[in-house]
């Protein structure tokens, strides 16, 4: 099997949301949108069952051995079964399938580090649900790098969308938590995770990375805060040692019109409203969250399970199809990296 | 005189900046993008001096009353004449020249307190030199309250960009302090000023405003975050009691893109960075400053000084444009409220 023919692995998500719909709708719209073959990892009834519900006439295959995953996508919507502790309500998220939630990113993971899958792609989970299950990680994430055997501070979140990728610092915390959290040393290895990565998959030999001030104006040379000179310039310094390209701090509003974006290819950001703000009011339906850091390629449509809209026709498929198409764009350019 | 023959009073801003530059384009452009009528306060010479620079053919007339402004206005730019300390050159602030842009700005409100003048349109200032010549206010809109005869907590910043109309509740601050400046009263006092002056000036009955929260996911339901809780829900309670339209908190990252956009006619953020983020990014040569909560109307470019840009022919009059168009739609607005 070349690498080509390998498919992308694809998450179930929280079977009571979007996930499955989402999944239907890509899988349709496969042609058309030039989606590589993907495989995915749940159980073929839930599929079906949606599939009845929203009156799609989409063919599922099981399949026992991924190598046949490529062949059978022209026709058929392959999965590798895993079952359902009980029969799945959309709209209706149910602690007792939090288990096949999980299963279906081990099993993606083992894929794509055997080598039979490309990348990891995910389906929305919802963390109420799986938390109350015992689930213990914050978020994708977190259990990526787990099963990876990273530490969760190797795993960096990117936004992609509208031709902007932006990576935030910090993540889910409160913000009166922020500036504790934010450290030379921190901020230098998110610089050097996202120089890394940004260069080895999106084909680029040294990635201009902007950085955002954490303070209005980025601190107006220390008159409104003092983490730019204190905290930020250091570590833009230690990685301009090393040789890559990050310029800034930059003030925060003013990095993200269409002019300014055209000067950087990367912007780190401090925190999690200042580098979701500018992607998601650019991208709303199409922005895509990207793990860099981890020893493998994913990606996962920016939005979450969307329960209100599971079953009813009214989900868009945008995202998850941005985020297969970018899974394998990005695997391709670290295959074709030196 | 009707009212609708009153000028708009036009301040000068730093003359070393690029107020000129764009006072200069925009009148030349008055009849292609339908400006209104409006007087300069600021040195005839400066005017003359940065047109020659330009290579404008813009006749300057200076005039000793306002009354003949707006029927000079159509061959000629009306100037109500203000004398410089020192020669200006562009590109290079002097702080001799302080006491003409404050001049400029007092003036400009005297004018439109009497009745002379039909609204205030801001030049671009610079903080740094007025402060090193004495100007004790932090910027434009604490000076203006004071000049009102109001408390600076009085006037709130407003920016207007492709539609959208956006509050920051704090503004000029560290990043840290935000969650101590932020109180109950605080954004009460923020949401009544802005349903009051939003509807009366944009000629709307009952505006629809959408508040942001202060934390990621806005909290999470205190997961992640307590202040939306603690302080930001008894704000919007209390104004929804006072029959206010006024809903969240939202999450601040999913409130700006084009079709949450439809759903508010005004979004109240917490801080600099959530406010001006959007706004920016979307409005970057077109946003406007609006000052909520003055007894007149005033308006200004969304941008500063720009002093590398002054005399050269780059500067865009764009923002001013739109900031003197939308401070006459302001003004006919209030004038026909009941």
């Amino acid at each position: 099997m070349t690498p080509a023919d390998k498919p992308l692995a694809l998450t179930l998500g929280d079977p009571a949301g979007i996930g499955p719909d989402i999944t239907l709708l890509a899988f349709e719209a496969r042609r058309a949108t030039s989606i590589p073959p993907f495989v995915l990892l749940g159980d073929p009834a839930v599929l079906t069952e949606r599939a009845s519900v929203l009156g799609l006439a989409v063919r599922i295959e099981p399949i026992a051995d991924i190598a046949a995953a490529s062949s059978v996508f022209a026709d058929a919507l392959p999965v590798l079964p895993l079952q359902v502790a009980r029969p799945v309500t959309a709209r209706r998220p149910d602690p007792a399938n939090a288990a096949i939630v999980q299963q279906s990113i081990e099993r993606s993971v083992a894929l794509v580090r055997s080598g039979a899958a490309s990348a990891v792609v995910t389906n929305p989970i919802s963390k109420a649900t799986l938390t109350s299950a015992g689930f213990g990680f914050p978020g994708h994430t977190e259990f990526l790098a787990a099963l990876a055997g990273r530490e969760a501070s190797d795993a960096v979140m990117m936004l992609v969308g509208e031709g902007l990728k932006v990576v935030p610092v910090t993540i889910h915390m409160p913000l009166k938590d922020v500036i504790g959290a934010l450290s030379t040393e921190r901020i230098l290895k998110t610089l050097e995770i996202t120089a890394r990565d940004v260069a080895r998959h999106f084909g680029l030999v040294r990635p201009r990375i902007a950085v955002t001030g954490l303070n209005p104006h980025a601190g107006e040379d220390g008159t409104m805060g003092r983490e730019e000179i204190e905290t930020i310039v250091p570590a833009i310094a230690a990685a301009q040692r090393q040789g890559l390209d990050v310029r800034g701090p930059y003030p925060a509003d003013t990095l993200f019109h269409a002019e300014a974006r055209k000067s950087y290819d990367v912007a780190v950001a401090m925190y999690h409203d200042q580098a979701l703000i500018p992607v998601k009011t650019l991208a709303f339906d199409t922005g895509i969250n990207v793990t860099l850091g981890l020893p493998f390629v994913r990606t996962s449509p920016d939005h979450g399970t969307a329960f209100a809209l599971a079953g009813t026709g009214r989900a868009s498929p945008r995202s998850l199809i941005e985020a297969l198409r970018l899974a394998d764009t990005m695997r391709r350019n670290a295959d074709a990296a030196p």
